[in-house]
């Protein structure tokens, strides 16, 4: 990849501006949590890996700006942070998978009696934070390899929202499968859903497979179904904002629209997700809560209105595609089938 | 209505303009058929019932900036007028239905002999074209009438596109049959899909469903599968551009995947359309030729480019429903069921 998603750089977290892309390529710096946090609500950065190592960071950078005495008022402050970090978003589970893996490392020693200022609690929490980071790079890449038997030359495959180099700590879960597919010397081809309100398809994975010579043709969300009618689209590949033990799968908004379609034409229809998404606690996709956004990223678009004034909208960021309708989940453990509550209670046991 | 979508004004045809909309309410006068025929192209007027009317207000002002002697220079210089405007759109029939009309009016009397500069036939030719402009008004209404019967209170009703006053001379079908169930002093609400590319939804059907009162939601396209998931969507109305004999429909694109989705949630999937809509010499949706447009409706909106350079886009804007998710389709001669081969055959008749 020619650029970096967020990257961890003299104590400071650089995140790659996906409000911006595709029109510019520019970098935010942010040196607190609060910055972080706000960085993840605007969706300058966003896909639930990229924000899982963003709140890792984002935590570390609070650790780094608490200057504390004693363990419980470091504690304490740091509590905060993470539960501002948390509230951000609410249904990716990494953002709240990574920051309690690093409340985890806090809990064990260094131990209080030795605090001193808490440097090497500190460090510990950097040090924690930057393996999530590579971790998810890693992940991605098994994912990568695991996913990769299952794209066959020829394929057109029709992917939905980002869930690439963009939404990970780089290469991707969904364009993971893709990249690691090209490199193994497949020809297959790609469409895009644009991706409404946020158009992520069209402004993120359309630049980012361009940038990476997969050829790729974008669509408005809307053409899918007209596309596997025509015979268009022989799979369907998408990333996960959480997966329930079931099996159910929580996804940008339109996925589950996108199964149906696959299901309608026979078409697989597969979910790429490292096991930092499987929510074992969360028992299926109705306990998944569904994060509503505000109403001007469907009556605008980059600042000018499309809709008329006073207009009530909906906006809910997500759906839930049920078990039934998944072909497969392609975990970084492999390639997981129904039934899913079985398959997925396994991965985390291997 | 508080505004005209197409109006016959001295001799020149005023055309609410469409790509405008919602953020201003501008009119565009044309005075010649290629104006018209412009006009239609960039879409400044659509929907299938108005290109239908527009399309003959074009010919009669062909016919009125024709200067011939002989019967045989006037019908040559207007067949050509005739083709170009019957070239700007190939989907929607009622342009091709209502130029053959027109014509058809033409090559009966006053014959050749008594030509004398054809004021006759010119005179004729406008009277056909206003008559075609006033009957579409009529049979709005009726098909409002009809499709009245279908809404109940409390309906939560979704619809694709826009199929209202702004897409026929006044009124609408789809629409229109909201707008009688309005009449009639039902309560219910609409959920407006925005309809990428071209945003009719968010920019036409919310704007005039909100100028008169009806409840409306908008979402972008790609939330319609998930409400119908919630429950929020009791009934599905769309207009057509063009229905073939077995009762395949037609419309904007996004209409199928719209009508699998209802047939996945066991929602009545309505269509309302005029008898001008239905092409009986069309025998399935295999046979009706779906118009690619310009890449940039995708890439670009008002100006801003939203995808990155140079990336393939397809643009179909119309796609197909099969008659199977069709529950029944809405004219102003009553209500067609299936089989609709006979049902829509029966309809031509009485």
């Amino acid at each position: 990849m020619n650029f970096k998603t967020i990257e961890w750089k003299n104590n400071k977290v650089v995140l790659i501006d996906q409000t911006k892309l595709p029109q510019e390529e520019v970098y935010v710096t942010c040196s607190t949590a609060a910055e972080v946090a706000e960085a993840i609500k605007t969706m300058v950065v966003r896909g639930a890996p990229a924000i899982g190592v963003a709140g890792a960071m984002g935590v570390a950078l609070s650790a780094l700006n608490i200057f504390a005495n004693d363990f419980d008022t470091f504690f304490k402050k740091f509590s905060e942070d993470c539960e501002i970090l948390r509230a951000t978003r609410p249904t990716a589970v990494n953002l709240a998978w990574a920051i309690d893996r690093i409340k985890a490392t806090l809990l064990n020693p260094p131990s209080p009696p030795f605090f001193k200022g808490g440097e090497e609690i500190k460090k510990a929490i950097v040090a924690e934070a930057l393996k999530i980071h590579d971790e998810d790079i890693q992940t991605n890449r098994k994912i990568g390899q695991h996913g990769d038997k299952l794209i066959a030359n020829g394929d057109r495959i029709l992917t939905h929202c980002n869930a690439g180099a963009l939404a990970t700590a780089g290469y991707g879960t969904a364009l993971g499968v893709l990249y690691a597919a090209k490199e193994q010397g497949k020809k297959f081809s790609v469409f895009a859903d644009e991706t409404r309100p946020f158009l992520q398809g069209s402004r993120l994975t359309a630049w980012e497979l361009q940038k990476n010579g997969i050829p790729t043709t974008l669509i408005s969300d809307n053409m899918a179904g007209w596309m596997m009618k025509k015979g268009e689209v022989t799979k369907v590949i998408v990333g996960a904002d959480r997966i329930a033990a079931n099996g159910d799968v929580a996804n940008k908004i339109g996925t589950y629209s996108v199964a149906v379609l696959a299901k309608e034409h026979g078409i697989p229809f597969y979910v790429a997700a490292p096991l930092s998404t499987i929510d074992l606690k969360t028992p299926t996709g109705d306990q998944i809560p569904i994060e509503e956004r505000s109403s001007a990223e469907v009556t605008h678009l980059q600042g000018i209105r499309i809709a008329p004034k006073g207009i009530p909208v909906r906006n809910p960021a997500f759906d839930v595609t049920p078990a039934r309708l998944v072909s497969a989940l392609i975990t970084e453990k492999g390639i997981a089938e129904k039934p899913f509550e079985k398959s997925l209670k396994r991965l985390f046991e291997v």
